[in-house]
């Protein structure tokens, strides 16, 4: 099977779906990572203002995430960090749609479409439009991850609400999850925030408790066809 | 793979998944199937006048449609026609845990939470409470059909919403759903009634074109565990 | 009664609302219809490199289809195509006020809001926004009607919900209907793509099966002032 | 066009739709009127210990409100006031549908399904199920009406959300629905209790602002077959 | 200020809002807890052959948290357990009440309204009728609380979804919640039952991480007048 | 306690909360005020053709609302108005940022986010964004006021619904709101519009009539964390 995830940042890729990423890959699937957005530039005022030596860093981590997730290939792309609202919502989708072209998945993993987080929810609207089932639409099935720290903090105020209904066991390679995670330490913060070793912790397990596993990650199947 | 499926009323296993349980079967899946209900009895002013011997017809015929579907075994219980209501919940859920304990089904089909059609309201909840996923819980998966005639008579006003995100491909066994409905003669009604064959093929078609195939039926994934 | 369609592309008109249309010209009804992006450039690269004469052609075919439902009047903008969002939102609602304060209509028929189609989410804005119901505005009634491979393919991912409360019965109009769409052929596609010929009658048939009639087009209706 | 009104509670027609009634008959609509409750027995502990005579003279105040309104007639059934829940839906349906049978209304008026009263809820499913648009069903549009201390005192806990969509003009006729609310002086209370004659007041007139008129009923149109 | 946390079983109450309770008494505030089914009789094919030894032995368990809890008194009634559907509402309304004219509130913990349970979605209703915000309300806040291996087990299949907006920071009586629950040791289960310590332990401080504290216990409040 | 107002364009502030601002600041706590956007601008064909005095008489008006309100300090910054979908969403949210950091309020007040006005509904997303609430949040509660002309105007058509949870009293500063509202008397219309004198009567004795009170301005309380 050929899997295909779709993140606008370096991490959120770890965070919403790295053990599944690394039960798939350790299940023999095909995996493949793609991150629409350079990532840190918006914590500079101006988006040219940003040292581009850390750009660079932020891919090479993502990179030795990728990695250890067992993924098959990255793409990055440069959609400018938190503003992917000024950029026409047809290139996102034409940027999709080439990839999707390109590598055929039948499975893609997305952005939720109510987080707080734009980019998040560009990416989400870009993924539908692109995977639109058409009769040679490659893509049978779309899964919807949470990313702590923007899914969350939408406080039910930015529709769809978060329907998780697939729950994926992650109790053999959260590990692995924790691992690719800490190659993002400039990302990572202390717990309690969300984007915590603990807080990622605490995530899988109340996930778990939900369906009777240890640990957990938690998707809402978009569609699938069958 | 076991799989059950569990409708209030004669007919409605083979109007929600008809075409399902015949690709499932013929793909080698044990189904079996579930009737909570007598069926018609309600259309007596009191249910002690209905006609026995119409109620015993009418399992006749719900034998011959689960024959005709491949499904393994059917079992008919006889809660009172259209007056789930009158029945306390927890008899009705106690029924349901004591399939589930003596089948232990990974899969499970019912009625959709927001029909018109109370007893199809109660047999959802009734479902729901008997799978809480526990860790000794057999049930993986749960998916909601609709009843035309009885789902979309809400018109939004019973909540939830129906929101399919699985679409089963029946191009193969939409023939076999056409026939086990004809088992049931009585129930059937003239085009453009949603219980009539024209209006099961529209629905069939129009599900299709959803997601690009020729007939399909539409289901909700409530939950998946994996 | 004076009618105006607000639509976002050529075709729209036609696959939303073209029974209607046909029922409401026949009845003695002024129909009026207003397209307000250009179609078709989005299939290329980028806007500039469309084919002007294709984008001339389909003007003449969306006149034709005007001409064959018995409307009024049409009315074209030149929107870029799927690129509404690069447009200031109060540019397109000047536009419809525009339209409005020239053919003060009481009826508005327009796009569903939550649509996968960017542009259509935008020209539901837009309308809904100048048809603010002060005192002296001339629209009294509201309708959001469905695009077959626009509304369906939002996978309850946009709000709001497409929730139908109008169901128009176009038994003897849907021949009309069909030729109107005929007009379009580089805009139809072969079955079961939604925008092929036995999708818009599967459709049709669908919803007829709804309210027991045979062919109809469904509406929801967001206000009307009586 | 004959119109009927399905109320719960002796008061709750004047309450939802009093202004309403009385511009429909005004125009020359026939316009019947049926409580399917007793009202006010739940005051006391137990049903039996209910004063009769209050019974009836309640009876009779709903009589003086039904000619004050214009309506051509009216039907009170005597279902336990606020234990609707004691009886099963079925029977509360049979009722229904014997009405529609002898009446055949074109348009039926009737509660609205989130309300926090349980026999509101109940009368709004059992007339959306005793008016199913099968082929010979006579009502072909239901509208669902607010109860000033009962809708909005559900606080968005019971869905479905009321969402007006139909706001009827009673600038005319607000004075009748006023005093066809006075024969009901057992159930108005003090402002500010919705139920007083300044809060019908300040109702109907936050609903005129909503689009430009004086005063307003609003309605949400639950479905309209045209 | 006084509070009254109404459940529908023993250790409801707990699991709900044990933090929140410990760390209010610990402010000075007067608790009162009132629990309105009798608890685990519904494990039994029959609720007359429960053991009444074990529903006096639960109830025992009860008083014994409520005194940890610091709460100033407990209120038990016997409604039949996972048997309140059997059960006339007003019935359950006129108890809650009395409860409410005697100790007259200004706070109200209760059970979110779109729990699995149908005990929880009933004391959820009674408590929103019996609190009508009339002039001589006393109730002016009222919060619904989540039982662990109720409300997340509705998967989103009964509305009202949950939607906390109120965070309490239990950092410094989580311990005492844990004593608390240890109490019912017949009613917890073993990790990862939503029900064992571990889960609760996960669930706060998943809470926590939504708005940056250790340990957080969820409410929805439903509506605060001031 | 200090508190944040912050709103999208002058009146806005006064028609949402002013009741309630009086009300802080007679009760002594510290109430700060911005307005993002310049108002009245988009009245023009283009912003650079407006009345430069216009703006700048309507800035004076906003500072005589800010004192009559009893507000500390008033904001005014100078986004294009009705066209804040022009500029990018980070640029909002930095201004945001910066006055978060600035005044380090505990409590805000802003717009709804299912607004019709599209100035709104960013302003909303701007403020949910600068709050996240980690651990170093001065922002503890956020509230969503409603805009009579734009919160009502949405018909349902925009998510999320305006779902006031909070009632505050505003018997006895409503004369104030109407004097701050009186300042701005070229934002005001006359009677049935919602930005009439009339109409803010109305709409805050209807909010009473729900909460038995003579007055009052009705919130939704998006988060609270305590």
């Amino acid at each position: 099977m050929s899997v295909l995830v779709i993140a606008a940042h370096p991490d959120d890729e770890v965070l919403g779906c790295g053990g599944t990423i690394a039960r798939l890959t350790q299940e023999g699937h095909d995996v493949y990572i793609a991150i629409l957005g350079e990532g840190i530039t918006s914590r500079y005022e101006k988006r040219e203002e940003a040292d581009q030596a850390l750009v660079k860093e932020l891919q090479g981590r993502c990179r030795k995430a990728t990695e250890l997730l067992g993924a098959k290939d990255l793409f990055l792309y440069d959609l400018p960090d938190n503003r992917f609202d000024t950029v026409p919502l047809l290139d996102v989708i034409k940027i999709v749609e080439e990839l999707i072209e390109r590598l055929r998945p039948q499975v893609v993993y997305t952005h939720h479409g109510g987080d707080l987080n734009i980019d998040h929810v560009i990416v989400h609207r870009a993924v539908l439009t692109a995977t639109r089932p058409m009769r040679d639409q490659p893509v049978q099935e779309i899964y919807a991850f949470e990313v702590p720290s923007s899914t969350e903090w939408s406080f039910q105020q930015f529709e769809p609400g978060f329907r998780p209904n697939v729950f994926v066991d992650i109790s053999r390679t959260i590990n692995i999850k924790a691992k690719a995670l800490s190659c993002y330490d400039t990302e990572v913060r202390a717990f309690p925030h969300p984007r915590s070793p603990e807080a990622i912790c605490a995530i899988s397990r109340r996930w778990g408790t939900v369906v009777g596993r240890e640990a957990v990650e938690a998707f809402e199947m978009i569609r699938s066809i069958r």
